[in-house]
């Protein structure tokens, strides 16, 4: 039995966003299972002294480009949310307050609706709302939880994910849905 | 006729040597040319506050990897030249001053030096000697060719290029050698 796709990413990231929707098929075909692991990039770019894409010259306006232009490319219904980006705090919390068989349902629900409904899941009352529609009822300020998701977040920057969609397969790292191809060889076998 | 594609890159780039191994022959499969035209990151980098990979806390060990990896994915013959980066400004000189016909030819043999051969091609003195074998015997402290060089450099920026490899073709930029299959599909017609 091969160990699942380790599968870090933000819910405020388009590429983690574009990721998630093809990341499942991809191991599926490889007989892999995936482990979702939300994390929030603003702990990455405090160690990396990275910056959000929209907030850098040049790069920013080609990043929302290439963020439309990536999505109609792998045909992905998405358009870019107002505000963007957020923090996705509570986004975070919900995921690992749910259990085990409800966290990507959650996760996939959270997504649409940043991305495709142009909900703002940085609010704690919509990640609420959303949850609900799962029958989930998430205490996002109790302390247990917090310390949860900050050890969750803390061991993705530990192992050293930089940015989103992250994926490890057996070690090794792969940045960027356009790594995907190289993922997809790597689950073929090393090179 | 179908207008070249624009293709700008550093000479310090591992994304710019690996698609400089390949931009050609995409290009032709539709009927275009390549103009190439080497930059400078570092002028890049001061517009956008960006810094060199390997100076980067947990990017800069992933860039490693990737850099190998990718040379392997795209079965291209690949070291990480010691030192890296360089700067890459003779270099650009030295292209600048070429003509037209030898500017392609110079460019391939100088990033074959510095991703293959472990030539520092950051000093004057190696890019006269690589130059020398094609016959050219640029003068690299010439004034007219320091200001050429900039213009070229300026110009780039102006256009927004922050990166390496950075393609334009009619006036949609991809950045990034993990963009070639949306330029490609672009090259087919827009979408």
């Amino acid at each position: 039995m091969n160990s699942p796709i380790d599968f870090y990413f933000d819910f405020s990231s388009p590429y983690g966003y574009l990721a998630a929707q093809k990341i499942e098929a991809l191991a599926a075909r490889y007989g892999r299972g995936v482990t979702w692991r939300p994390m929030l990039l603003g702990a990455a770019f405090k160690a990396t002294g990275a910056a959000p894409l929209p907030t850098i010259p040049l790069k920013g306006e080609y990043a929302k480009r290439d963020f439309l232009r990536s999505a109609r490319f792998y045909d992905v219904p998405f358009r870019i949310p107002d505000p963007f980006p957020i923090s996705t705090l509570h986004a975070c919390r919900a995921f690992y307050a749910a259990p085990a068989e409800k966290q990507v349902p959650l996760a996939k629900v959270l997504f649409k609706a940043y991305f495709v409904d142009n909900v703002n899941i940085g609010e704690a009352d919509n990640v609420l709302k959303i949850a609900a529609t799962l029958g989930l009822k998430p205490d996002l300020n109790d302390q247990a939880l917090k310390d949860k998701t900050r050890a969750e977040v803390d061991a993705a920057v530990a192992r050293g994910v930089f940015g989103s969609p992250y994926i490890v397969v057996d070690g090794e790292p792969f940045w960027g849905m356009d790594r995907f191809e190289q993922l997809e060889r790597w689950l073929r076998g090393p090179f």
